[in-house]
């Protein structure tokens, strides 16, 4: 009898659920399901309260409706027996993290609590915390922190200390009605389970913990506020499961809402874009994973720690066990475009993509196409969500130049490309040139699938080849993988990553090679990128800062 | 008998035909006609050939032809007897320069030239004379030549010298066979009256021509080019007629073409900016006319010579006898506008200023004129057509820095208007830091009389109050007022420009304030927006030119 693993993929507007047959990774089936909220930055569900600037929460019931939908469906379609599904895998965005109490019911779904905005989950691009993490940097930096430096020097805005230091500071009573602070992919295990477990990747990326030493000193966090002292002891675990173990099986209650069976294996939580490197065959050092959609992961491992400026991070054994994962990453990619087509594209344009049945993006694609490298005379710097990459500020914000009454939609749209692309850049160089090999890269994500003109900007910008991973959902499909690991071979799984990758993962036969002639040319434009670059965000211009803080005051 | 004077404004896309009472000012019909080709800047007409970057011509047929259909439909309109005109005042944008043969009739119009795009009118936004103009600044500072000083210490590659060394040195078979070189505000007073003429304004602000000392050498001409030795005595006259002159009276033919009486008498050309300045009731010191549509033109009156940074210059009896005319100016403002408008407005605001009939400005300034100064984060520098005025720099390019993925297409509009507000006010703080008194503005042009928010923003940004002259049509008015001058008293008119004001010309009674509140925070902005003004158009950064060049070499 075939077996069938389950691969749920939790992104910032969808879940996703792809059931998988463990001998060849063959996709049976998939169904994706939105979440009815999406993202909420602009006014809270409850009151109406508007929400101040950089904020970005989610509903927590979203998460739990969209999965059960998705699950229901993708089983409806596959016609597999609930039997057959041996294993569930989950991946979530992150650090995106909600308050809970001692049994995981959000404090969200709490009447008591639903009116307050600190109640709610913080979704991963949820920026107000900058100056949370801006004292967690001085304050670490004061105190020799160790753990500063495999982050690249600074931890981000984004992650679990800055929001929960948010959190403590701005609503001190949410805080201690908190039971539990929590990583929306524990909390989803959690809720399958009926387990709390906390899994290393988060914890490692996000939470500034490592295997070898764990989180950071009680010392350290009473030096951010008394009350912050025992934040690890009080809301959280000091227990970290490693990626790949079983965190522990479907409850009855679960099985029943999302037709499966009872007692099937749960692989403890997960981060999207890290369950893909297995799942674009990835297992082993020198090959850069590049994760592309709303915004992009490059994961790369390696056999030593290195130090590298601004990476999100390393964490020992946090993607592939006995690895070191090397973690780099761009806050505004596929959302940069979704912007650029909501926000900028003329209505002659909607009108001549939809009489010729073409997307708006299709037909922006198409334009730029024609368009040699330099040509618009454009260039731009990629900051419209803040860096997250080697200058890791939040508050750095988008820049264009080169405008002229010539310039068209196209140019533009074809800049911000060029810019997502000389972000990369500047990312593989900074791992280059820190001793972490990256001899090949493989894309994977939603991007590549859909435009191949910004793949072949993104080999003519790096000068490097892009390989591209077979299946077009790779999240799902490394969860999947994950899902099937925490079943064991005993209960017709694998026992160990690597041969799920051998068995389960695979890239095209085709690839984007770089054109030299136009490498050359972005060579010239990747120089000026990065002086704009080192003005704007290091030490030349504080103009961005500036505009952003006037901009906060004036919407007070 | 009622006497009447008509005014004829040659813009850059239409003629107007203003007919007006000389009694009392009373605008009594007026007609636009549009240039049938517009502004020619992306194929030649004759031969489809593609033009180069930064390329701006234009049909001198359409300049006739909209001419006899505006005055005809003006005289239509009004009913009023031909006889009853007396006199005719013309304006034109400038330097808007084509060569001719003897008799005054375009190459562009021979069929042995049409196929030739140097053949044609170059208008004044053709920006391919940049390295000309580098050149003449480099040889005039080389040889000491003391005319640099009165135009800022550069001159500009729209003016007619850089058009004419492109001309000649693109296109020498072009030169060579061109009997004049003329201004077409002297070429179209040439056409009415069949005699040809040169007038002060344009030869002082665009020729490098003073009234003590005419022309720069011949020697100065030989150091740019041998065959440029005698441009002056070859191609131009050296007879440079004062402002108010009457050039001559209507041919019959030009009469019968028109519907007027031969015998009217026509004064000298103009530049359409300046004849403004007696149409907003200027005729003294210490008032800035700001003449604000496609582009923005500044004057002001003084009495001494005066040396300000990048001034577009200074010409004694250029704007009135018995002034020192100063000019500044700003090379994109409406047409920043109108390029938003068209290049990056959504389908959905489309659909709702349909719905709403409103046009999309409307829609956008309603829109923009909910935000408070620095709310949206936004600054622009507003260089998309290069930069006229203390820079003088037509490379420079435009930049919008600040966007976040919430800006919207209202925010980055107001950013657009604020650079110009800005590019303003850093030309008012010129003037004023080198003794040129600013104690009142006058504002007129298109702008003005269709947008309160973009006033209410001059007016915060600068902290100075702004009038609105009353005529929404100052130009016409104001050559209709010249033309009132060149019949003279004798003949029904005036015999001089500060009685014509008195009686012709009225500000209105409302004006705009600055807010302190709002000034103070663009104080605030205004500080950024000189400080990225240095870094990019002064020393700091090539990148602007580097892009550009790198265009260039994109589009050979």
């Amino acid at each position: 009898m075939s077996t069938y693993v389950l691969g749920l993929d939790f992104g910032t507007l969808s879940v996703r659920a792809l059931l998988v047959a463990v001998e060849d990774g063959r996709e049976v089936a998939c169904a994706v399901s939105d979440y009815k909220h999406g993202v909420i930055d602009q006014t809270l569900p409850e009151t109406g309260e508007a929400l101040p600037p950089d904020w970005a929460l989610q509903h927590p019931q979203d998460y739990l409706d969209a999965m059960t939908a998705a699950v229901r469906e993708v089983m409806s379609i596959s016609g597999v027996a609930p039997a057959s599904v041996i294993g569930i895998g989950t991946d979530f965005t992150a650090c995106t993290m909600l308050p809970v109490n001692s049994f995981g019911v959000p404090l969200a779904l709490d009447p008591k609590w639903a009116g307050h905005k600190h109640a709610w989950v913080k979704l991963w691009k949820h920026h107000a915390a900058q100056p949370q993490a801006n004292r967690i940097n001085e304050v670490a930096e004061a105190a020799g922190e160790s753990f500063l430096q495999r982050y690249g020097g600074k931890i981000s805005s984004e992650w679990f200390f800055s929001k929960t230091l948010q959190l403590l500071e701005e609503a001190p009573e949410v805080y201690r009605a908190a039971d539990r602070l929590i990583e929306a992919s524990d909390w989803i295990v959690w809720q399958l389970t009926g387990v709390e477990t906390r899994n290393a990747c988060t914890a490692g990326y996000k939470a500034m913990w490592e295997k070898a030493s764990g989180f950071p000193s009680s010392a350290f966090f009473r030096c951010l506020d008394p009350e912050f002292e025992h934040v690890v002891d009080e809301k959280m675990l000091r227990h970290i499961a490693p990626i790949g173990e079983k965190a522990g099986e479907l409850t009855a209650q679960m099985a029943e809402r999302l037709g499966l069976s009872a007692g099937t294996a749960v692989a403890v939580g997960n981060i999207d874009a890290h369950v893909a490197v297995p799942a674009t065959t990835v297992a082993g050092e020198g090959v850069m994973v590049a994760i592309m959609g709303t915004s992009t992961c490059h994961m790369v491992l390696g056999r030593e720690a290195r130090i590298v400026e601004g990476m999100c991070g390393y964490v020992e054994d946090g993607i592939l066990p006995g690895f070191f994962g090397f973690e780099a990453g761009q806050s505004c990619v596929g959302d940069h475009f979704a912007w650029f087509a909501e926000n900028c594209v003329p209505a002659s344009y909607e009108r001549e993509a939809e009489e010729r049945s073409l997307s708006v993006h299709e037909l922006l694609t198409e334009k730029a196409a024609q368009l040699r490298p330099g040509e618009s005379g454009l260039l731009a710097l990629d900051w419209w969500n803040g860096n997250r990459s080697v200058l890791v500020d939040a508050d750095l914000t988008g820049l264009l130049v080169g405008c002229t009454l010539n310039t068209r939609p196209e140019e533009i749209y074809r800049a911000l490309i060029e810019a997502t692309a000389f972000g990369t850049n500047i990312i593989i160089e900074a791992f280059v040139s820190n001793g972490i090999e990256v001899n090949e890269i493989v894309a994977c994500g939603g991007l590549p699938d859909r435009n191949e003109l910004l793949m072949q900007i993104y080999a003519d910008v790096t000068g490097r080849e892009f390989k591209i991973a077979e299946s077009a959902q790779t999240c799902a499909l490394g969860s999947a993988m994950w899902g099937a690991v925490a079943a064991g071979k005993a209960r017709g799984g694998y026992d160990d990553i690597a041969e799920a990758a051998r068995r389960m993962a695979r890239v095209r036969d085709c690839s984007f090679k770089p054109v030299a002639e136009n490498h050359a040319i972005y060579r010239k434009l990747f120089i000026e990128y990065q002086k704009l670059h080192d003005y704007f965000g290091r030490e030349g211009s504080n103009a961005m800062k500036t505009l952003k803080n006037l901009r906060k005051q004036q919407l007070q």
